[in-house]
């Protein structure tokens, strides 16, 4: 029986280290090992060891390199749309004129600037490569501005990129569409203290605007895996989900403004402060998740809440799905509002981390599940009592088995690198499929179980980490499923040894089918891209796709933002 | 100096009953006088007093009666589009077909049904009145289809009216546009408990929809004072703001799905009830805030946060603006997550409140300003400990005069009152001219300031409460500032013996050049409608405007939805 001595509390701790350091209940016991375990991690090519923040670096150090295949062999059917004009150098002489001819043209129409171009044509999962041969990294709107008005006049496709972390190959070109890179837009323009409203531009790196509030007592009311390395306004191109979505809501609440440039080159002066503006149709919302198709996001007024003083996190191995979910329930109902995060993990998904970092897991034995609970408020003594409560609670009806709760800043971040660390292992094996799906919480890890067992009934799994040389025969090393349980969004991830076409076959469109049957989403939180474009009719109907085409078409007639991709 | 002795508290308490019974911290007086003040609250015409339920009847009682002018008249310069048929019997008889003949048709072309059609022609103010004579009352999204298609064939316009509450004359037509009412659409269609969505009509009374919540744990993300009347689709329709905002977001958040008729009958289908779908431009959120001019909204599905366990309510005087300002940055550190409301009234609407209600206030003495401090949270004892601390901390600074803190739901409820009774009590006189503004927090109270300084200057002031009948020289007869302090979101009121064109003319552009100067929102919360459709460009630049023309035209190209108002 799960006894509460077997809870192994590490210490309960605060992000912000100054703040409500309470004393320890005495009667949970510290246990040796689990501290160790922090001590004991190191990189083993993964960024996960980046004192302090999380990190991501956004060229991705990999241990398994090798080309990546082309986006255009890779989808055949795919081929470019002969409407849009090639970069000729009278274009390039333009762009030069607008942006000035330093670091802010990368040149590859009338110079050799491949090497410089390569990692804008690469994206995240080295899964997709395009073949433009012009980056545009402009400083200014009115420079944005200039450089659409004139590729919509001259029918130039444009491919807008943030920090290039997206996952379904939306910021990458497909054949020679320009990139235009924000990384040079990247200034906090203001900060409110009282209303907490944070302005900035489009390319400032999501830690970066993270770690001002944290300078100001508040909080990026966003957090992903990705923060090194992603944009605020891929965030809001991508309308991505993430880490603290359960606890202060979608970007659709929370954004409060943006500025965007239509690709006509009008400026949608839509960098409202207010918390509160009903003077007519809300038409920021449409840029959120539009995933640079309509237009390009410039500026964003988003709206950040009072840093919690106090952090906790615990980290739980759990029998059964099915106890992982009943342990969701009593957290949202006893945790309730100091509640920030609630991720699941399966068995295989910690092995993978563990095998590939080299750190050892704070649990001991192994368990079918793990989950990893925050809680955030403005009272450590409280929250703790809190989280006490609770954790006695379902260790008490054995709905836990056993588990750890971190005891300083530094141990959050190692419990949290076995949530954040599972795509970043998964990818250094090779080929990641990745799937991001909103299901019915009752069947959300079905989908890995069924998918596992078709891909052992098709003979494509061998389950070896230390096997990670391409392998004919077995090409899957691991299926496994993790993600914001608190949110019903599964990442259901094959990890190939090589990427392989039979793979993707078992995979698609039998996810899909899968997920659709149960009136999911395809997409929960990563958005479409190229990779779910021809999908997108699992998880809509005829009529909203119709709709959402005329939207397209009245900001973008000429179809030059980000083609080949969403809808 | 303030003492904290000066603190009054009546008690702490939790809306619900059952749960967190704590014991009174010993140091903090009871003062009789305020309990007995719960008890001595009698009606007055007004609906304040309905026990266990804060509620609004429809229709309103006033004390004050006499006709309402014809907005027609009282906007000479807007004319009858004659693009828009008339209705005929021909028409009546084909919605009779869909609708059947009962009281699903209030037909006032080819029979008398003046009485009837009354009450849908007249807004909560009473200061608009239209001249329809045909009211459709479906019952199911397929008649709403069929109604609008027929209407868009013919060039018939349309009303659609949910509660009637809105306070910018948007619900009732303007001359003899059809009223489309979604009175009868009032199904609660599901519920998940785990995931807290949920799925109903349009139709649905916010106060409805939060009691089923009540009895499963849950709560509406939305709180209005009109809760008793209004609709959640209403709601959507305004994306109405209210008291709950601060603690839950905004609507474009929590809202996960809706279901809307386009003006062609095509049925818009994204009652998704997941939290997470990025699959396609996010469409629903253009009905948000669109005041019926696309569409009608059919069902909503809403993401319904957990019921707090606990109430507290605190009701404090205080000595100027400054200090309510200060106040609000204690409350937002301090409080933090279970701060869940912060609502500013100044003396005279508290005046107001007491001479129309014969209530007397908690609290001795007069006070500029008051301020009233909700927390909501899963511990009544940790917000109890929270709530001390932060009152001790504003007595101490003397932040505060004076305070009392509500002992039970009763007085939770009495307090509320004080808060809630202040557009109902200033109905009572005759006229409310109504701005509902967002202004940078700093400045918010000025306005009030400046329009009384301009009231006074223009001699059209007599602060007389007793006098009430119409008064030819004076007929303003209090200028009074309350609103949702946390959101920046004023309510500026001019409550008038009738309503007079030179008051108008005082008010008018003033306010809104006030507002403009300072980046601020001419309509935080209430809308557009017609009352200020005309003053747009205060808010939004020609290109939005224009960007807003486009959408307008995309979806309703014969302009039948809720013509003359909005853009
Ligand atoms: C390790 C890891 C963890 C992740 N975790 C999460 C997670 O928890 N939740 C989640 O939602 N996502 C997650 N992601 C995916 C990704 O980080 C997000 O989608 C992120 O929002 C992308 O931001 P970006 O700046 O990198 O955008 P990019 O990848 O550069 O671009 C993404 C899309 O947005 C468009 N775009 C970018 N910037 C703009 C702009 N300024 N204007 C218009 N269009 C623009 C691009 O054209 C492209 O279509 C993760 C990724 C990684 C690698
Ligand atoms: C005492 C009082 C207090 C109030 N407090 C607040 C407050 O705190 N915050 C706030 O924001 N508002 C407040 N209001 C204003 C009002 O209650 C809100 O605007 C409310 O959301 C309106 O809902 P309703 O159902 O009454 O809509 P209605 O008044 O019937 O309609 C409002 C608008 O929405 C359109 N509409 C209604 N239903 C639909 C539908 N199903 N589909 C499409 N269009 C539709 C109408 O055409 C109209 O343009 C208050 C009003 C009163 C009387």
């Amino acid at each position: 029986m799960a006894s509460r001595s077997r809870l192994m509390p590490i210490v309960q701790s605060a992000r912000r280290p100054a703040v409500q350091h309470i004393p320890r209940p005495v009667n949970l016991k510290v246990v040796a090992s689990a501290v160790a375990s922090a001590r004991q991690e190191n990189s083993h090519c993964l960024n996960l060891t980046q004192s302090g923040a999380r990190h991501l670096s956004s060229t991705p150090v990999r241990c398994a390199a090798g080309a990546i295949k082309l986006t255009s062999e890779a989808y055949p059917n795919v081929k470019r749309d002969e409407r849009f004009a090639r970069v000729t150098p009278e274009d390039v002489a333009f762009f030069k004129g607008v942006l000035g001819s330093g670091s802010a043209v990368l040149d590859g129409v009338t110079s050799d600037a491949a090497d410089d171009i390569a990692p804008f044509n690469e994206d995240w999962m080295r899964k997709y490569r395009g073949q433009s041969r012009l980056v545009l990294r402009p400083q200014t709107t009115d420079q944005v501005s200039r450089i659409l008005k004139y590729c919509n006049d001259k029918k130039l496709a444009v491919v807008p990129q943030g920090g290039n972390t997206g996952l379904v190959g939306g910021s990458v070109p497909v054949f020679d569409e320009i990139v235009l890179s924000l990384g040079r837009m990247n200034n906090i323009i203001s900060f409110d203290e009282v209303s907490g409203v944070l302005v900035m531009d489009a390319g400032v790196i999501l830690e970066v605007a993270d770690q001002y509030l944290a300078e100001r007592g508040h909080i990026y009311p966003l957090d992903l895996g990705s923060k090194g390395s992603c944009h605020v306004g891929g965030n809001l191109a991508t309308n991505a989900g993430g880490l603290r979505l359960l606890r202060y809501g979608n970007l659709h609440g929370t954004v409060l403004g943006i500025e965007a440039v239509l690709p006509d080159g009008t400026v949608v002066d839509e960098l409202s402060t207010l918390r509160k503006n009903n003077t007519g149709y809300d038409l920021k919302q449409l840029f959120i998740g539009a995933e640079g198709t309509i237009g390009v996001i410039t500026k964003v007024a988003i709206q950040c809440p009072q840093r919690p003083k106090a952090v906790n996190v615990a980290y739980f191995g759990l029998e059964s799905f099915e106890h992982a979910r009943r342990a969701f329930r009593e957290a949202k109902s006893q945790l309730s509002e100091i509640l920030s995060a609630f991720e699941l993990m399966d068995g295989r998904s910690q092995q993978v981390v563990q095998h590939f970092t080299g750190n050892t897991n704070p649990l001991d034995g192994d368990h079918p599940f793990y989950v990893l609970v925050e809680t955030s408020g403005s009272n450590g003594e409280h929250d703790y009592a809190k989280l006490e409560a609770f954790l006695e609670d379902v260790m008490g009806k054995e709905i836990v088995q056993d588990g750890v709760v971190a005891q300083d800043e530094t141990q959050v971040q190692t419990l949290w690198k076995w949530r954040e660390g599972v795509p970043e292992a998964l990818a250094m094996v090779g080929g990641v499929y990745k799937y991001d799906v909103s299901i019915p919480l009752e069947e959300m890890y079905k989908l890995v179980e069924d998918t596992k067992a078709r891909a052992e009934e098709a003979g494509l799994l061998f389950e070896d980490l230390t096997q990670t040389e391409p392998n004919a025969e077995h090409p899957i090393l691991a299926v496994v499923g993790y993600g914001h349980m608190g949110d019903s969004n599964l990442h259901l991830n094959v990890s190939t040894r090589t990427y392989d076409k039979r793979v993707e076959k078992l995979l698609e469109p039998f996810v899909y089918e899968w997920v659709q049957k149960r009136k999911g989403s395809i997409s929960a939180e990563h958005g479409l891209g190229i990779a779910k474009k021809n999908y997108i009719g699992y998880s809509r109907s005829d009529t909203m796709v119709n709709l959402m085409r005329q939207i397209k078409n009245l900001y973008d007639p000429n179809g030059i933002m980000n083609p080949y991709k969403y809808i």
